[in-house]
């Protein structure tokens, strides 16, 4: 193995989660301790975004103590961006301007945290700093709430999120039920694609305040099955609990404000619809079917920053995630992601795998049909035997005042 | 003072709160002591409406632990009710009925546990029996997450919700401005009309994490003196988070889901007009008149649910409230509700203050006009200084399984 000496790039991008910032931590704590190979290390401000503007900080004039607070501080701390680059093939533009960044400061270390489109990103820098000769090593450092990674056992930052809504869920659970009138209430859950979320409130069943019915979008939502199953279970119990994904479709492949909206739905910069009022819409349309009370509650921003809540399950894995991606790019590896692969047995324990950024890039997990029950409007137990084991352990947040601590950063930009 | 022998009646009514099992774990802990003059410890079922059907449980029989865990359960554990008696002069079968069970099962004391409307129907049932020659001992326990009741410094349940509400304004602005792009937040809270709960996030400015601008109900509301704040602070700084009130109200007295849906707004059985959608609509204003990415949160029933992020001082006085009622009640008091008195000092101390229930009964308790700023768009450093004391110490619920840990109460009918 040859020592590659230079200077080091972190960036965030994407949706922030809860833990996201101790994937940051993790990078610089260990970055710093090698300055033998690294000399300086940069955090972007705002993805490669920041990158293409020369606009990071200098994380070797950080107090360590706040590096350290950043496990317990959520969403992006160096701010993130939703930034597509172009096919490298029709316009390098953008490439070539990283090219010339990454020269200017001798970036021999490029770690970039994020989701599917950002292991995308990822991997087409990597490929044309490759093919102009530029030595770097890439590694890719997973984040997302959505847990659909492909080739992880699951993502960091999903089980903070399924901590706070499973915790969430069983609150309203006693709250939708204290009055001697009927009532139905409608959960809205991220997850454009995959139903990971939505289906961690089953672990609320096991607590006896789950719900009653859950809706992924890994299967086709039939609105006139779900009002059958709500009728049903409210001619029955009087209470009723609907944990819904806001990204179901319709077997036609409507999204759910769209059958209300039609083509009004607004579309983000990677072209994904933006979605949010599923919970209102189907509860709107419950009113009118069951004349029942009926509430809509979205979980919204909540369920992605909810530090407060997170599982320090989660903080560790997602600290570690960063640690071992400096770890193994100075030992030489690139063109990696972090993952996590399950040991077997009945103890959770969880080692790291390195994925190929090629095989990651743009391909979607999703929630198997098996673990979802026949009639598509439940989680099985598997699911339970899967997640449950994420969410354990509290987060270790200092809180000051009564309220948390989160990290203070100088930001000293380069 | 004469001992009255008899048995205990115990109600939960209105709105339910994190903490509001911890004042029923106060009455029933207390009262199972003093078996020589109380013989039976009761629980209604949905308040009064249990009481007049005669659904009540024995609390007698439930295991001890559980009660302990009454403390850590959100929601009206006995379940609740919006039951508004009549005017007495009017119709009193409801108070004949009352009395007809009380004789029946020889309530000796009935403490009832709520807010405002619950405090008046205490009162008035405690006339009735009085016109009627019925001894029974009858105390108020208050509760309500709206803190807005008269005679005490605060309320049992605000500070949970103003600790969650801080703790989740600091998170959602933190996600709030990850991007490189612009982004205005409305947070709507609950609060028909005093702010209390809205002013709570000013506590999150103490820590650099909270609203630009705060619109309680107290003041009357103007949408375009709104826009022209939002649109000053969003070309400064790109990232705007606003607090409102769902309670805000037009000088000409139209809540702002009005604005839009015009008499269209339903009604619960107190004739309070059930709001929600006020973020929804401020948003979509917002949206058209800046033209940048607005979202819109509703903290719904999430804000009084919330017992994981509980404060603990909150759940010792909701306790000790309960606990105070029996006491003072076995002494021989009645009429009374348990409040708070705060003693002067740096150091933040409460003793317990007594309220004849006739000068709580409907009279609201508003944010003082001048804890909020002239122009009507934020809060003073008095409320800081008010509400800072109540939500500290972290709640000691456990958590088993990484979930909550809830009472399993038996409920075993009488």
């Amino acid at each position: 193995m040859t020592t590659l000496k230079g200077n080091l790039m972190f960036g965030q991008s994407g949706g922030p989660t809860s833990v996201i910032n101790a994937s940051a931590a993790g990078v610089f704590i260990e970055a710093l301790k090698h300055s033998d190979v690294i000399e300086k290390v940069y955090g972007a401000a705002n993805g490669i975004v920041g990158i293409l503007n020369e606009k990071f900080y200098d994380i070797g004039q950080e107090d360590p103590e706040e590096l350290e607070m950043l496990k317990y501080t959520p969403s992006s701390s160096l701010g993130s961006c939703r930034y597509k680059l172009a096919d490298v093939n029709k316009d390098d533009t953008d490439y070539q301007r990283l090219l010339e960044v990454f020269r200017k400061y001798n970036i021999r270390y490029f770690l970039y945290n994020g989701g599917n489109d950002s292991m995308d990103t990822c991997n087409k820098i990597s490929k044309f700093l490759q093919k102009s000769g530029y030595e770097c090593r890439v590694m890719g450092v997973p984040k997302t709430i959505d847990n659909d990674l492909f080739g992880t056992d699951h993502c960091p930052g999903f089980a903070s999120a399924a901590k706070y809504i499973a915790t969430t869920t069983m609150e309203v659970f006693l709250d939708a039920r204290v009055y001697d009138t009927g009532m139905i209430c409608v959960i809205e859950i991220m997850g454009r694609h995959a139903g990971w979320l939505t289906a961690a409130t089953r672990l609320a069943c096991e607590k006896g305040c789950g719900p009653d019915l859950i809706y992924l979008p890994e299967v086709p939502f039939d609105i006139n099955e779900m009002i059958t199953d709500v009728t049903r279970i409210y001619e029955k119990n009087k209470k009723v609990i609907i944990a819904v994904s806001e990204g179901v479709q319709t077997k036609d492949g409507l999204f759910i404000p769209e059958l209300v909206a039609g083509d009004d739905v607004s579309v983000d910069s990677f072209g994904h619809k933006q979605l949010g009022g599923t919970a209102v819409v189907l509860a709107d349309i419950l009113k009118k079917e069951t004349g029942a009370k009926v509430r809509g509650i979205e979980l919204s921003l909540m369920q992605r920053c909810a530090s407060h809540c997170a599982s320090q399950t989660d903080i560790d894995e997602s600290f570690l995630a960063g640690q071992t991606a400096v770890i193994k790019a100075i030992e030489g590896l690139t063109d990696y992601m972090i993952g996590f692969e399950r040991a077997p047995g009945k103890e959770y324990k969880c080692d790291i795998e390195l994925i190929p950024l090629n095989d990651v890039a743009n391909t979607e997990k999703k929630v198997p049909r098996d673990w979802i029950n026949a009639a598509g409007n439940f989680v099985t137990e598997d699911f339970v035997d899967y997640a449950l084991p994420l969410i354990q352990n509290e987060t270790k947040q200092q809180i000051v005042d009564g309220l948390p601590r989160f990290a203070n950063l100088k930001k000293v930009l380069v």
